[in-house]
């Protein structure tokens, strides 16, 4: 069972950016959590980071992979084409949010990922993750 | 550590309700399986399922527990007062849905619940309220 | 053929109620004639009112009919979780209104409970639950 | 009692079209009803069908009857015009839908007849137009 | 200088039409003050009245005078044609209306043909047709 | 009969604002057409002008007058007190435009003064005010 | 004079609830208060509070008092069930609110019971409840 | 403790203006009536009226008083500026209407006053007014 | 292959109707196009044009083509009706526009046509009626 | 160069106002930076502050200047008429705001002026205001 | 004639990716048909895909081609950058689309690059690109 | 002081795009402007353009400067992921546009950089950049 886990933007600044928001872990202690817990449940785990829509849509085309974790930051609520990609590949797929959306800006409650992914997860920091990787590879 | 697990109403009927959108498990399995990892986590896990919103306020106004996983089922898109009384409590929270509430009726897409609660976990069906208990006693 | 009849919130004051609104017929006498126009098309007629959304709820729940007739009166616009009962159950439902809803407030022109029923009739007075009944027993 | 029965456009070709949505019953077999139903209710019943706004409004206008059972089908959700005809000539007025309206496109769930209608019933295929003809020879 | 009056649905029934909303005025006599008004103004006055959408296009189509006065009635606020032909003639036209429309139903405050039009009078009972009139021949 | 006519903000500026728009006529032309249509028809004018919706407030509540008509410009689309103004001192009131407000920009298609007026005529230049005495004074 | 108060869900929390945004005043406190303030005012006082919005349907229908003061609390803005009843009995009510409901979230803006209640006070606190005795109680 | 009580526009006009809407009392009479009240709670009142509402911010930026009774009448609706001169001086403020504005027009619904008022009273006729000077009073 | 052109209303007036808009091609000039491209295409091409929505809906109910090419012109934005007749026919159709639409008011962007066409085309002037002649024909 | 200054409602309160949300700079201060600012950029500066709309309309039309630098503050978001004042004399216009109207309420979010301004800055403190000098003194 | 056809977002994909939307057509086919059909129309045809945004904007700002041809894909309801660039470089652009986009999700009906293009095509799968090549190269 | 520049998607054509709306100043130019009065007011100007979302979040995040002026263009409209960028880097920024937005079409009025700027400035074309780079730097 291979995972791929895709950051999207600015995640890569996890832990500096906005604490108050975000928390003070890593991205890589994250991804070194993920890849434990994947360990632990029988999965390899890839992680990927980018800011740029494209490059995202590109990786997961590439479709070298069994089931896909994703946080979408930003483009949750404006990549028709991130969702596009995930629909295309037809592999199962689970959206996650370190912070609770819902109780942000309005323009952060809709997401163009949650109606095509299996099931949305939000509001645990880094938790939210290890959440989504069990919902992947539960049962 | 005790959690309080609420089922909002017509969840009774899981397994025979429409079983193509909420799947066969039946209220009780899922109540098992709750207190099975409940136990595995260090935490009792007590469940109650109304149809009734009054009850639900009236129950988790008793305040006899340390953490609450709540499937508002129809009540979350429409009752403020069950939101009002988990603000009021003032214990952590955290919302699950069995269905992917996102790829269903837009009147489905709006949660009283979820600003107010930690985080909201949807799509997975039982293993929705697996990721939940998981997510009320992380760390 | 057993048709149970759900009166919703405030129908128990029925004849006293803003006659100009509802007219000056009572619930007793809606349910009288229910029962023996029930007679007349060979289906025996229940009836049960309650001011509680919980309550209405937990009649559907029992199943005990093989027919629905429901004048759900303000839980109609507000009211997801009778909908949820109402097709959890699977038993063809039919909605009434005594006034026509159409030509009161807009607020009140929205029904949760008419996409999921056979069939809508409103603004008949104590016809309209005669219609209805006729409606749930036709061939 | 003289009630003239009007059907809006493409109901003339009932029973070929979207057999799924309307059913197979033509549009002869509902006057065929409707005129025995109205001879058993001691009322005579004209019918009128035209694909044309305005030969549906010139018909209304001709006030040779004394209750007007009205399918106004597509016209429903654009027809300020016919809801002004049957406004101007002062005759009660009941309006009809084969199938329910509100399980249908949102365009679909607006009606300009029904708040100048007595009432309103749809979703029982022909038996709508025999519960609406009942409706109007009520008491 | 020829003036076409067009009078839309419904108005043929003016005088019997709803007399608290529209007045006791019979069309005929509206149309004979127009005559006279428009022989003291110079004008010749050709008056037509349909229900039918299509017959007032066809009637503007025909391009047989310098000047139109419309009271387009229903279709005031459903169509986008009868808008169109006035544009596509090129001839300038004066909206009326009997009623004060703004101080009515919300859909009957919107105009597709106001915008097209030179301008627009509403609330004067017959008197909007003579205003009109004159606004036509102005200068 | 005494008339009296108000010309809300801008409208002294008449005949150097944006001619494209409004027209090259002055507010002194204007008044004097009025003055003089007034003799011919038996009403004495006069006429106000303030940039101040205090100001006009306190005109229109001096009640010295039969008849308003009101050009209300910019304040036609933001005064409420105004329109209160006008219902408060419960004598009859015309509305006029200079312009086709309903070809500009949405926000002047909204009139808060229109609903509560007798009638409203725009898009004729200093004829829709000559018109709108006419309305005042019709029979 | 007899008057029934009635608190809406989670109000029997206060004093304990988000202090921040209801005060430290308990209900018993308010309830002291209201018998208090209406012995001097030469009124019974009654005071009922219930999480169930069919419980709060049911006191109201009972019509054993002579007017109605009601917190709706959450049920202001959710309960057209609440509204109906008030209507339905046909007793003078006056809404009453803690905090200023318009300084809160949107949906905290709008109220079912506002329309049909004599008048509404917000945002003084218990304070609240002892003006809306006064109003009811005014002669 | 000194409290200015604001009367804004057409208030000067009560007692004549829509008795229906407003009754038959006076502004005179309320003034008296807060006088006299004042006297009995320990305050002194200065009342206030102006139809304009640059003269209402220019009042109350002089901040010789303690407390603000505002009855903002149309201006609640369309001043943002009153609104943030009311803020900019820092003195609490109770907002009052003598109509129950909630079941008024819907443009009536909104205010801008009352997010940054203390509270908000409506509905009581002169007694509205009685009841915001207690409010402001209160300990 | 039988293809049945249809023109809405007003296209009758192409080439002297707004030049700048529908260029100066005459509506004879692009049946004859149609009937060339149709030739050449193996297909004979019959042309309908009417201002009148229910002749319109007469003529599709014919049946007696294999493909429907509409320009449903005004009717575009309004016209449920005629959709309806297309549905019910269930012939396919492709929905064709002289101009972009899309650059235009918006009340042009909704098309009632379009979901249930097999396809649009519009901004190509008379192309646009060619493009769509292919389009029917294809494969 | 003549540049008028024009001050909206409440700003003459600056540096007293809610100085969390606007400074502590007195309008003074910013009238003696504008005046030095303006005379190094070789115009002169004359400033105005009103609280009342019409007054700052009157100003406007009295074109003694030859470029406006206009803070509307919140006659920004209500005033139509200021906004026509400013098409109607025709002379170039700078928006300026103290603080960052899109960080604030929504209904700041709106300007009437905006559209006709030459062009808008807001948020820099009394920054803006010379910023604003600088654009309207460029090239 | 240089014709630059632009294939949005994951359209690399075709012929596997959701075949019951998109068919089984692959690019490559299509890129082969447009060569083709440009050879036989006169027209040397470059194609260029991207997942990238920025990548189709740094394309088209290339401006080395006579006309556009572009399959927006996700791009259509998100980009108004691209939009843009297509206005910037000011050649005639076609927009085309495989499947009927107003028959999907409601935010699959706007299109940002409508409004700017010559024209749009879609329904008809790879025969839109060959439609939207006969278009760009008409006359 | 170091001031990083970014000019967002297509504003590499300026001088060459639209100059209608732009103007024919290029890209070179303003850098050039912005240096020497970088200069003047002793900081360091670095300009960047790109048209790719993700490049330009990837430039702001290297954090190697202490003010950002930036111009996001169309990005504007569309990019939760850069606002969030400049937020997660947290050095102050201050928005600016060439061309006055507000003047524009209504999707071009809303910001998602605006609420989490220091300011905007929109209108002045290049001199928007150079009084951009003021507020930057002041004070």
């Amino acid at each position: 069972m291979r995972v791929l886990v895709v950051h999207g933007p600015n995640l890569n600044l996890l832990g500096t950016r906005e604490p108050e928001v975000y928390g003070t872990t890593t991205l890589a202690e994250i991804d070194q959590m993920l890849a434990e817990l994947g360990n632990e449940l029988g999965a390899s785990v890839e992680t990927f980071q980018s800011n740029h829509e494209g490059a995202i849509i590109d990786r997961i085309q590439r479709k070298d992979f069994d089931a896909l974790l994703i946080n979408p930051a930003a483009y949750t609520h404006t990549s028709v084409a991130i969702a596009d990609a995930i629909s295309a590949v037809g592999i199962p797929a689970v959206e996650v949010h370190l912070s609770n959306v819902f109780a942000r800006e309005p323009f952060r409650h809709r997401s163009f990922i949650a109606p095509i992914a299996k099931g949305s997860i939000c509001g645990f920091g880094k938790e939210s993750y290890a959440l989504g990787l069990r919902a992947l590879l539960a049962k």
